[in-house]
């Protein structure tokens, strides 16, 4: 196993199948975020799975640890971020992930239509009025809605996937009327829902959703994912379900 | 105080400023759904309140006593429930409760435009596809969508509301997305939501929701509202809050 790592760049130990990925901390780091959507999403054998702004590739590494899904692609606009992703890849003698590098808003022109089992996506959060001060910065396209919105990332994956293909996404509580008014648009039923309280008594700060393509209208709402207890340590389901 | 009580109608003690409500048990019973959506929601002083589908008045009940609203609506379309509401009102010596026969369809007919500012209401939760052995029964009519839909409630809330006025509703979660595209089909940008969990470990089973009418679009998901504890018995904030 070798990695080839640049300036200022370090690897990290996902402590999952050996694997280790290659991050940036002037970049941006993955989070509990995309950890969390690893642990809900789920892909059978013989699945195709893409994931939409797959950053340095931490959903596909996951992804490929944890499903017996059948090849992995991850999409990525900014060129170091997938410059690293390909390099962990690669480091990790892994072969059935692809990191393309890619606009989200262009995929009919980089993937055929319909192509996809499953797609997975952790999109920048805010809204781009919520004011940021360096748009060109790495982490702020993350963050931010600069080069893509959240209607851009569900348009997309209603294109990628196959009928009654499943589309798992994390995003903040605060923006969920926005999800399922997006989905609803896009023929993409929202079908289970799970939300994250960092304590029984505080308010969550993620939402994890499955959408099904074409799917009937009903929801599926899980009981609460409870990330640390009372003394501050995580739950027995985030060290076990989730492996965190 | 005294009720007039009909044949086969019980008095049940609300325990909560000495009110007492008229129910009919081969009818309709109102349920913890109701208790919660009515700590749920706020009327400030001078507000004017409605409750579409008010059964037999148990939230203008409840709010009468627990909020500083100046006048309670409460409209129902099944005649005899609305006459014990009616009934239960006169017992309790309650002057600024009035309820109204008629149709949460009809609302342009009963009342004018923009003039309320806070609506409630506790509406069927099942779609009536799902099956209805008797669709003349009163508990059926509270529960299937037989004489008004989801869409039928949230549009007559966005008649009667003044702009910025609040809708309170509770609903089923696994018809979450459903009640988000309709509040923003009609501009009431839902603000605010709760999940009730009768467990820790368990799915939820009701969503409270705060819809503003031309609200700006950010929804704060509060803390998981937990019904009962380990140990099978209400928890501190059902006792404290909501004063189950």
């Amino acid at each position: 196993m070798e990695f080839e790592l640049k300036d200022r760049e370090r690897l990290d130990d996902l402590e999952i199948s050996g694997l280790h990925i290659i991050q940036s901390p002037d970049k941006f780091c993955f989070g509990m975020d995309a950890v969390l959507l690893s642990g809900f999403a789920y892909a059978k054998k013989g699945y195709r799975v893409i994931d939409l702004g797959t950053g340095t590739g931490i959903l596909p590494l996951l992804l490929w640890a944890k499903t017996e899904g059948e090849h992995f692609t991850g999409l990525e606009i900014q060129e170091e971020s997938a410059d690293m992703a390909r390099r962990s890849v690669v480091g990790n003698n892994i072969t059935n992930i692809e990191i393309v590098d890619g606009d989200i808003k262009s995929v009919d022109k980089l993937f055929k239509r319909q192509s996809f089992d499953v797609v997975t996506s952790n999109p920048p959060y805010m809204i781009n009025e919520h004011g940021v001060a360096n748009p060109q910065a790495p982490k702020q396209i993350a963050r931010h809605e600069i080069l893509c919105t959240l209607e851009d990332v569900v348009k997309a994956a209603a294109y990628l996937l196959k009928s009654n293909g499943k589309f798992f996404m994390v995003h903040r509580p605060f923006r969920l009327p926005e999800v399922f008014e997006n989905l609803g648009k896009y023929r993409l039923e929202p079908k289970r829902m799970r939300l994250v309280y960092p304590q029984i008594d505080k308010e969550p700060n993620m939402v994890l959703v499955e959408a099904v393509k074409y799917g009937r209208p009903r929801l599926n709402v899980e009981k609460p994912l409870i990330v640390y207890d009372k003394d501050m340590k995580y739950t027995e389901e985030m060290m076990r379900d989730y492996r965190y």
